[in-house]
């Protein structure tokens, strides 16, 4: 067992896990704000240069985990470590942002899917990625069909 | 604050920090296995559909952290939160792997880069990229430049 404590909050539109965009195809084009407690500043230097950031952080409204988790857009329930659900064992949140600026102790982003207030834990240089070809997403693929079909028809 | 425990334990060739390939282009492919407590198994159902996942653990070697980083292949130091750093606040690392395989409560998958006996803190899909053309990488650029540079002058 070991202990975390908030490097700074996130400063977001959301109030409400309810105003989140969800599911497959979700668009997160929110601006927010990565407040980092004045002693943290420091540990930003030199981020000026980096387009996108891994954002760590904690899923603070929820309080316990389920194995088999139920997402929005999915029609049965799939092991919780195949979702994005809040409900985890160890309960960290996981977010990749488009940093536009920073202003002292204060990045902002694009792409924020967190709560306001969320107490934030680690940030990351986003430093390569997956060619999108060479990424399969096992239900998700499945669920993103049928809804791209239930759109067709409408 | 708030409190993690593992949800597991990383089996990996590399014994010793020293062992791990860093730094701007250092190549991550080798095999190893996440191994789940048996009671967090039924969190992995349906993972096989997934080519690519995020692994988060924990840094258990490093005791504290600095805010201003020393990369091994940088010539200046950097923000901690600009670097992969193990010294770093909340000491939680992040890998994306390639799952090979499944048996039971173990994923097999390329790409490790922790030492062997990390604990496991938390997996996930791995669902998109960022194009990489649209990828700024700040220091790491230069860094990259100077090697390749001095590489070609040997």
């Amino acid at each position: 067992m070991f202990t975390l404590s908030p490097i700074g909050y996130v400063r977001s539109p959301y109030a409400e896990t309810s105003q989140v965009p969800k599911g497959p195809g979700a668009e997160h084009q929110a601006e927010g704000i990565l407040e980092l407690l004045p002693e943290f500043a420091p540990g930003l230097t030199d981020i000026e240069g980096f387009s996108h950031l891994y954002v760590l952080w904690r899923f603070h409204q929820a309080d316990s985990y389920d194995l088999m988790s139920m997402p929005p857009t999915a029609d049965s329930p799939h092991g919780v470590f195949t979702t994005r659900s809040p409900r985890r064992p160890n309960g960290i949140g996981l977010t990749v942002v488009r940093l536009l600026r920073r202003e002292g102790a204060r990045l902002i982003v694009q792409g924020v899917d967190m709560l306001d207030g969320t107490p934030l834990l680690d940030i990351k240089p986003y430093l390569s990625s997956v060619p999108a070809d060479q990424i399969a997403r096992g239900w998700m693929t499945e669920t993103e069909a049928r809804r791209a079909s239930a759109r067709v028809d409408r």
